[in-house]
């Protein structure tokens, strides 16, 4: 057995069943290995940043990591901006990232850089393998580390000697740790919080999952989400939990009044930029901070804990929420919105990157059928299309949208093509307003000077317009543009009912 | 006047030209500056990796840096391959990345992340401006840094706050440090080498322009190059300089029986990877490694000592290389080369990233007419389309192909559309060959296993097979598919003749 191997049997006896690689020379012995490793599927990715944002949409749904199999340091620098996404939210994803062999490192060679100091702006983890010795027990740990409460991004350096060398077999899987029970005082305290006077409780993690927002419903509290969640289940049956909102004024409006937040897998919450004449830290003075469980600790079961302190009857289902009427005309962010919340299936997972487009979708999405949500955690766009890739391979029976900004789709558009080769039911809707909307609203804000024409033309994406059919189709993957809430309605009937990747160029009105 | 504003002029009085940006939020103030900095051209880039290419292929061709304006860290990464490139190409480049405002870093808001890190692993020069004060000297000092010898990327991250707010004007431009001088003795020791056995003088950095060589020339030594060079002028009255190969046992090959190797402006050679069984460093046994000049020194006013100090006449011009037949049929590496090499007009910049698919154009070329190549210096893929859209920008007067493999132009295909909105004249020639050619050669290495489907399917870009004509038109490009080299010459001529970017998708036919 070779290093390679040693490693990706182990990877797979400790739970990774996926491998998003865009290889090189010095990944020629994992990639061999591969055929080795049955259990483990190999996806090709054209550009690094698809495959550690595949890997980042995988264990979202999963909750297990796969591979990324990235090309020394600048394979893993085309990778980091989804990785930043992955470990805002923190996701488990393991990155192997082959690395010269240890014997020609001294030669400085053109590919050579420092890939640690790479790896550790983003992950929890960093190791590079120092003998064929610790291969296999690395690769245990690697996963174990990414798989630890709350979850992270774990990167092992394999030297290409090391990998493509004998090696001893593969190792036991590491146990990760688990995530920490909450003691008493700490739901206690929350519970008193809760009780004395205008508050709230703002879930993020696994509070936004099925079993933390029943219990949270059971509270019978104002609930409250993170403003970016990394997967939040949605819809029918689940109770009405408000977002936080991305400009500072509405989130600034939304915990006015409040005595206390309780906090459950949820950080305290802060701007997302630091907007002159507006707080960076939402909680409002005067309001107490009450931490109920932070990342890393068991969420679900504090906020059962929680509910029962507050002697909270069993759940009871929530009552349906109304349903928008479908909407007509033109594509704005209304109509939009309201349109893919009436038509996405039951089941779906839905992947919000559709930024300004996207802003009227939240709302009326609780009315629909029961579905998945993954956002933009950490705001590094060009995760879109790439996390709606790695999510439709964790859950080949849901169909996955990808709901998503022009300007974002831009940096990654070739996660289409991985998602034509695998033939995944994948909907991307291309948000066309052919501009970075959410830069302009920068001199719209009251007292800005007129922007002069070089600053309005590093935030329009036309001249040239771009050709999302052609784009897509040069992809691989069949393309269609609507004008109009009939021709959405018509399109996305077609999309659901045939198989693999569908794109839809929305050309929004306004 | 605000930071913004006195970071721009003070670039501008330092010689910067253009700034290649993909902004956010963080960097509007220095977006709107540019209005107010009539000499700094601004361009859109649609992806980081984009500006920073281009800012490389702008620095490599005018010798000044421009800017890349870059999003926080997560821009900063997507920008870092293509950065990697600039750093082995010994680039002048000036990173402005934006960052928070100061008061907003406590709340390590999503996007925030450790933005130095990542400047270090590229730049000779990172800092974080700390006040209004220090913003404009900043700027200056980075300029300078960027254009000392032999040049480097500088990092300069800029807090949001400090960029919008008022700041002291511009600074005066700093002096960068110029290239050291060689000492005497090393030229002696230099000549005295070659004098002495079977010798060569290797050629890198400066000593590859035409100064350089003109002056190598004269030594009457055997000339070589180094193999990925930032920028080399070739063709019709320079003289005739052999490139150090890619693979091993051919570099190995090349310098067998030296007992001396001079290097002027060039490192030692070394082996791209560590190949099994090859080594690391090519010098071979007993061969004396003789520095006439380090990058960063005078490499080419040593080249003019050393010729003085072999009393070489003054250079005459040599002689025309025969140039091949104009070849028929299929495109093949070698009818792609000769042809290009024929085709190509006077004064043509030739951005190479052609790997596998290119391999028989160096030889051809050397009789072509007069025209500037541009290599992979630091083996990051996705290089090419960027650097060849800041090279049309610094040379308006002259065309540029990019001459590109599809696995590497895959990685930055968004380069395209910011050729179609600057409408340059650049002809990308995408050799379509379906694979990532250079890893299929692992397993056909004498003793190598057959891979098995996996690996073979993560070496494949088919299926889907990818329609770059299709894809450059969706972003604004107009390409035409060639599959024989009649169809080549014509679509060439068209492509020549128009205003423009053009791309020519080349079926291989092996």
């Amino acid at each position: 057995m070779n290093g390679a191997e040693a490693i990706l049997r182990t990877a797979r006896e400790a739970g990774v069943e996926a491998c998003f690689a865009n290889p090189g020379t010095t990944e020629m012995a994992l990639v061999r290995a591969l055929d080795g490793a049955p259990g483990i599927r190999a996806v090709l990715g054209l550009f690094e940043g698809v495959c550690t944002g595949a890997a980042d949409g995988w264990a979202r749904m999963r909750g297990a990591p796969a591979l990324a199999l990235l090309h020394l340091g600048p394979g893993l620098a085309n990778g980091l901006a989804n990785l930043h996404n992955a470990r805002r939210a923190r996701s488990p994803v393991v990155c192997l990232v082959g690395d010269h062999a240890t014997w020609h490192r001294s030669a400085d060679a053109p590919l050579a850089s420092d890939i640690e100091a790479l790896a550790r702006t983003v992950s929890t983890w960093v190791r590079t393998t120092a003998s064929p010795e610790h291969l296999a027990r690395d690769a245990a740990e690697a996963v174990a580390a990414a798989r630890s409460a709350p979850g992270g991004v774990a990167t092992l350096v394999v030297p290409s000697d090391l990998a493509a060398g004998p090696a001893p077999g593969p190792a036991e899987p590491v146990a990760p740790a688990p995530p920490v029970r909450v003691a008493v005082d700490r739901v206690e305290r929350a519970a008193r919080t809760l009780r004395e006077g205008p508050s709230a409780l703002l879930l993020g993690g696994p509070g936004l999952g099925e079993r933390g927002q029943r219990a949270a419903a059971r509270t019978g509290c104002r609930l409250l989400a993170e403003g970016f969640p990394a997967r939040m289940e949605r819809g029918a049956g689940l109770p009405w939990v408000e977002r936080m909102p991305y400009f500072p004024d509405r989130a600034v409006a939304l915990l006015a009044g409040l005595r206390g937040l309780v906090l459950a897998g949820a950080r305290e919450p802060v701007a997302f930029f630091g907007f002159p004449g507006m707080p960076s830290r939402y909680t409002p003075a005067g309001c107490a901070l009450e931490p109920l469980a932070a990342p890393g600790e068991d969420v679900e079961a504090a906020l059962e804990d929680l509910a029962d302190a507050l002697g909270a009857p069993a759940g009871e289902t929530p009552p349906p929420r109304a349903a928008p009427a479908m909407p007509e005309g033109p594509l704005t962010p209304e109509t939009i919105g309201a349109a893919l919340a009436l038509l996405q299936p039951e089941g779906a997972i839905v992947v919000d990157e559709a930024a300004t487009s996207g802003v009227r979708y939240f709302h009326p999405a609780a009315s629909s059928p029961r579905h998945t949500l993954l956002t933009l955690t950490g705001g590094s766009i060009g995760m879109g299309p790439p996390c709606a890739t790695g999510a439709a391979l964790a859950c080949p029976d849901r169909v996955v949208f990808d709901f998503q900004g022009d300007g974002g789709a831009l940096y990654t558009p070739q996660a289409l093509w991985t998602q034509a080769r695998e033939q995944l039911h994948v909907v991307t809707l291309v948000c066309s307003n052919r501009r970075y909307r959410i830069l302009q609203l920068d001199w719209e804000r009251p007292g800005s000077q007129a922007p002069g024409p070089k600053a309005r033309s590093l935030t329009e994406l036309s001249p040239p317009p771009v050709d999302w059919v052609q784009l897509a189709r040069g992809l691989g993957v069949p393309g269609t543009r609507v004008e109009s809430v009939a021709e959405l309605r018509r399109a996305m009937g077609r999309a659901l009912a045939a198989p693999g990747p569908h794109l839809l160029e929305l050309e929004v009105a306004s």
